[in-house]
């Protein structure tokens, strides 16, 4: 199967996508194709790493990522595709690959600068068309990488804001707001037990809401964090939007404080530990 | 063929439905997916359960159609798959389905509790991806549906707000806004001829427009009701949005009036009926 | 390979386009449907024609475009389907497909009456999905135009807001405005070098910014004109939106002059010149 997935922050409201998916289907008549998302916010390189981290697994082995938030089109940046054990990932080489690529075994890493699988002319505003969706194309019908350009050791890694372990619990900050509201953490708990966590603080200890296991674990309109389906701690509400209520925004910092048990702070569990205080 | 229909409440935002079309190709690889929508307000069963009856059957048989709104994910709430003489439904027990069904030969319920089809881990949150992509891939696939879970009698049926019939006309209400302001009523008239429906009221009287056969059948600017594409009766404005205009949103009531012969109400027409008298 | 792209002003929120390919899949279960757009703002047939004119030549030959921008759907405007020496075009004969068509060699148009490739009943306000899916289903599948309705010699055209030439530069307006908030004009330069063309004006003079390649040649939060890779000079802000930070808008007045020699007017270059001054 040839499948093809993109991320990009085009959105929907042109013909930009349809576009590349034309490309695409003219070099690859014979991919599938699906969309990611193409509402990354215009520029925003995180929110793009981010969302094609947390996604790529989920298809099947040989699918070619593609992924085009490119702020600097047109400049120097470069352009790159990699190919790891599983996957291809193909996309400007800001950053936005790095996430995702950051959890993969890298095998082959190649600058796109061979013009003969470009679309030619080349638009200096559109590479997403003309350079990347074409690379996206043959790698999926099975053009060895090293075709398409010079090998590369390493590529531009963006640094993922890594929590700060404290005795008491993980300080972080919201990497992700969702279409629900949801205020999506860089706090990843693999194991997340209602027992394990005590609650979220944020605002200067002003607001704060339990972990739960799930959003309906609070009453109607109240706030919870619930380990969410990418692994990662959001604070929620059930049945509203936590971004709205509490003004939540990328960058805000947050407290995981982990339940205490009863004798004091040695007692302090780490994560992955269960503590044996009912909830 | 295999065809998968979406319908969710996911936004196109996010990674979310991405990811769920990752789950279905990884075991379906040879299933068309097609978006119904995934713009359902955040947890609103009711636009939900709406959008996915009035276009199921626009599907060639044997298409699995998956809805996820899901407010209650996490909780108590069933999961089913309900296999009617035409197609597969999949999802929430929680009434999304249940309009749809309503409409379509019933042949097997069962409830997706066998883990074997589940993706694992699964989250607390997000069962669209973990539970209901891969039963609808599996049931694509040709899995029969005893497998996914043991038989069930029956599932959540959401009440249908039943439009009462008046000597003149029909009372009922708002039950979807859609994209253009058109408002959508739960008046459905299978064979409606501008000779037959006088007016549509609201707001206590002091709103009405006509009944038309198509939008501009009216000047521009101007209100009219026209049989929408779903076979029900919608209050629109040519060229214009009508829930802007005049302010509807879901549950408004409005009054269908029926035109009235001459001769006094003795000889108001019912559904369906002809009246003689000119447009 | 079974191609048909869509470009609606439905909206993605509720049910109308999956239901279109609902019918599309059930006449050519082979079809790949790609969408252009579906955000055409509601019956904007101008930029409906904009969107599928710069796209349609980015898919292989043999690609059926489908466009419905259809404000007097229902009314007496014609349904036509146009075969080009690449492609097959079906929509309302409004204008929308014509931008398109003027780029096209065409070989047949036929006006779509024959009612036996209608999907019955007819409703009176979602052609659509009752009258023009069927018909790019059909042709898609290999059925010949002639068979879906009677010859035509003409269908509409819409004017095109044609530049005026001026010794110092061109006289155009915005025609569209994408996502980022770029202001694409009318102004169509094959091959623009940035010693070409100076600056654009706009706002009787008050507003202008320089012809650059790309957007990052001015710094971040500058205003800078490219051209965008429709071919399209397009007034953009580095990192920001123009159509906000300046009020633009569909319409509105530009003027391009061309860089000039020292010596004074007589030596303004011509489109396509080159001006050996330096940037």
């Amino acid at each position: 199967m040839q499948l093809i997935t993109l991320t990009t922050d085009f959105g929907v409201q042109d013909w930009f996508v349809g576009t590349m998916k034309g490309v695409i289907l003219s070099l690859a008549p014979r991919a599938t194709i699906v969309d990611l998302t193409h509402e990354i916010p215009p520029g925003d390189i995180g929110c793009g790493a981010f969302a094609l981290a947390v996604s790529c697994r989920f298809f099947p082995k040989g699918t070619v990522h593609l992924a085009v938030v490119d702020p600097g089109v047109g400049s120097a940046r470069g352009a790159i595709a990699v190919q790891t054990a599983d996957y291809f990932f193909v996309g400007p080489d800001n950053g936005v690959l790095s996430w995702a690529l950051a959890r993969e075994k890298i095998k082959f890493i190649c600058r796109l600068t061979n013009e003969k699988f470009f679309l030619r002319p080349v638009s200096q505003t559109f590479h997403g068309r003309d350079i990347f969706a074409p690379a996206a194309a043959h790698l999926c019908r099975g053009v060895s990488p090293a075709r398409l350009g010079p090998a590369e050791n390493d590529f531009v890694r963006r640094p993922w804001p890594q929590p700060v372990v404290r005795r008491d619990g993980l300080l972080g900050e919201v990497v992700y707001i969702d279409h629900f509201g949801n205020a999506i953490t860089n706090l990843e708990i693999s194991q997340l037990e209602p027992a394990d966590a005590g609650e979220i603080i944020w605002d200067g200890g002003r607001r704060r809401c339990p972990v739960k296991a799930f959003y309906q674990a609070v009453p109607a309109g109240q706030a919870v964090a619930v380990r969410g389906s990418s692994g990662f701690l959001e604070i929620a509400v059930n049945g509203g939007s936590a971004a709205q209520r509490f003004n939540l925004n990328i960058g805000r910092r947050v407290r995981l404080r982990w339940k205490r048990a009863a004798e004091g702070p040695s007692a302090a569990p780490t994560a992955g530990q269960a503590v044996s205080r009912g909830d």
